[in-house]
């Protein structure tokens, strides 16, 4: 069982070491997940060309692949950038937006798990069973079943993968295949603004790039994203205000209220 | 004449079906884009490369072409994506974003209403009546005449198209060349907020998914446009919170408003 | 030294003329990049295929080329609007986003300058050190020294190219090699807005656009960006908020306060 004040020490760490994540994600979230990186405290990146995208892993301490408006020139970026992150040791962070809506989304992320072999795949419930070929069409990108039907998937995905898998939704679970989390916090309101599961993506490899122990920090993540939301959805009006309000949350964020209000718990073991 | 109930049910239909609304465009207005198409009940979905586009229009049902920033390999995907959108018979929706300021542009609007042959044409005055060959310079993506004067543009596009045809403005007018509707709702300040033409064209396409008299669709959408507008104007210091109290304001928007205030009528027959 | 009745005529000229500025920018920020030029009076356009950049230009009062995204094509279309730029005799402000920290960056700055000739330079002070061959390390796009500290390796940039450089930081600093100014507007949470940098290499760009007394445009600029980031700030509870209060506050930002508060002086002459 996670001890609940090494979620306190991680939130810490992240603002004072501030690890520079170095993101290839879609043209949708750019601006959001730079900018919850920046309010937790972390150093953000956006770098895609083939030029340099070694280089830049190379000063970074994590990577997010986020496949959302993906093309081969930027599937070929994120390999390369996977390559290196791998002989550098630092976390690679798998977002496989969309996976099961088309064949080429499908390929893709086949390829990417084979080839940048993620150290975290953090998805939807339809995108983890489309991971782990199960039968199940993703609607865009939008999930279209409750996080709970994919835990079986998404273990199946650990332990084929050798990553930790999260399911993100109304709950979260985070699993490598043995040991299996959920967490509870959040909002109805969050599936409501684009991207917000990319940064949970973003946020998950902040705390990875400070925790090695890689369901700790998606714990600390996810529990996160998910007071941060609560916080938020009550400040605000509709989605539109959500969006800001969450940046700010994340901003005003303690690591005391972090450590008192985050709803983990072993699910299995 | 349109039956004002019937915009209610439009509305509704959106928010039962949630329709997926497949989007090729550009690069500044993809958050806000997505952002208001869900907040209106739809799902988005930004895909561009050319190895998927048919497949994703193959679950959409509507599809956004806008040329925001064009380049040549985003005008093929557009291609191929309405060719697949005419074969499986969903509404395309064009915005000729800046057609009329740069040779470029005109060049690949024309190439697009060929070969795409869109349902539903939306533009500001300038962007209407470059299409329609008449002399006017756009100001880069800004409208430099009000919309009534593009009126009869629009009329002669629709016929030379087949399309309806949106001018959006101070008024809105939609027209298929015969039948003309003009609708007054909206603020001063929403020329202000980048990508609020676009947010509109996404709109229309949702409107559209849901109901294939285009006419009736479009004059829905413009509606809820400018009364969402009109609100979050009111809350608003500036374009800067319009923007996001304007997705708000869409979220919340109540079909029983809508048709209450939409002011809408016929102006010509 | 520069007249303070000058920075309102320069506000109020932006407001009359509103002119057009070309973007060819990174992803992360062409919304808020669209939407700072709006709400301060200007024009936008963000356009960046081969094929129209020029045609674009020549129907602009400015040039915007920022490199924070950037890729081969992407920077064969700055350096082909740039010619075009210095051919019409417009300014071109040129941001080396992220400059120093992989050495694709490096030469990508270091072709833009040669090739493009910017007339105004801003950047923050690592950049600017970076840019000067000083052996300093881009953290990402963030930097990691303060602005004073770079003052001399701006003025030694302006010297060997020509341009008028800009540091922004908790203090900026405005050289063309001889004449220096300071301008100390602004907030500490201006840093923790992504793209806030990007968004003060378009507003340097909108007043050089109707200024050609490019230290006065600039210290114009950085004085106005202050100014509405002090506002802004304090109507936030952090950088979300703060994002669109800054855009409302360039929009109700009227002349009388601009001249009244610009904190700017000479340093050096």
């Amino acid at each position: 069982m996670i001890d609940r004040d090494q979620l306190k020490h991680n939130l810490n760490a992240i603002r004072e070491k501030s690890p520079l994540v170095h993101n290839i994600t879609n043209y949708v979230v750019m601006n959001n997940t730079a900018n919850a990186l920046l309010a937790i405290g972390a150093s953000p990146v956006m770098a895609h060309a083939i030029e340099e995208v070694e280089d830049m892993v190379n000063i970074a301490s994590a990577l997010v692949i986020n496949m959302g408006t993906l093309s081969p020139q930027w599937v070929e970026a994120m390999i390369l950038a996977s390559k290196a992150a791998i002989k550098k040791g630092i976390p690679i962070v798998f977002d496989p937006v969309g996976v099961g809506a088309t064949p080429y989304r499908n390929k893709v992320a086949a390829t990417i798990i084979a080839e940048c072999k993620p150290t975290i795949i953090r998805g939807n419930a339809s995108e983890i069973m489309a991971l782990a070929n199960d039968n199940v069409k993703t609607k865009g990108v939008d999930s279209t079943t409750s996080s709970n039907t994919a835990v079986n998937s998404a273990k199946l995905l650990a332990k084929e993968t050798n990553a930790v898998v999260v399911i993100s939704g109304e709950e979260d679970y985070i699993t490598d295949g043995k040991t299996t989390y959920k967490v509870k916090n959040g909002s109805k309101m969050m599936p409501l603004v684009t991207g917000m599961g990319c940064t949970a993506t973003a946020i998950v490899a902040a705390y990875a790039a400070i925790d090695k122990d890689y369901i700790r920090a998606s714990v600390s993540a996810m529990a996160t994203m998910g007071i941060a939301g609560e916080k938020a959805s009550s400040d605000s009006n509709g989605p539109g205000t959500m969006q800001l309000n969450f940046i700010d949350a994340l901003y005003n964020f303690d690591a005391y209220t972090l450590t008192q209000f985050a709803a983990f718990q072993i699910v299995e073991e």
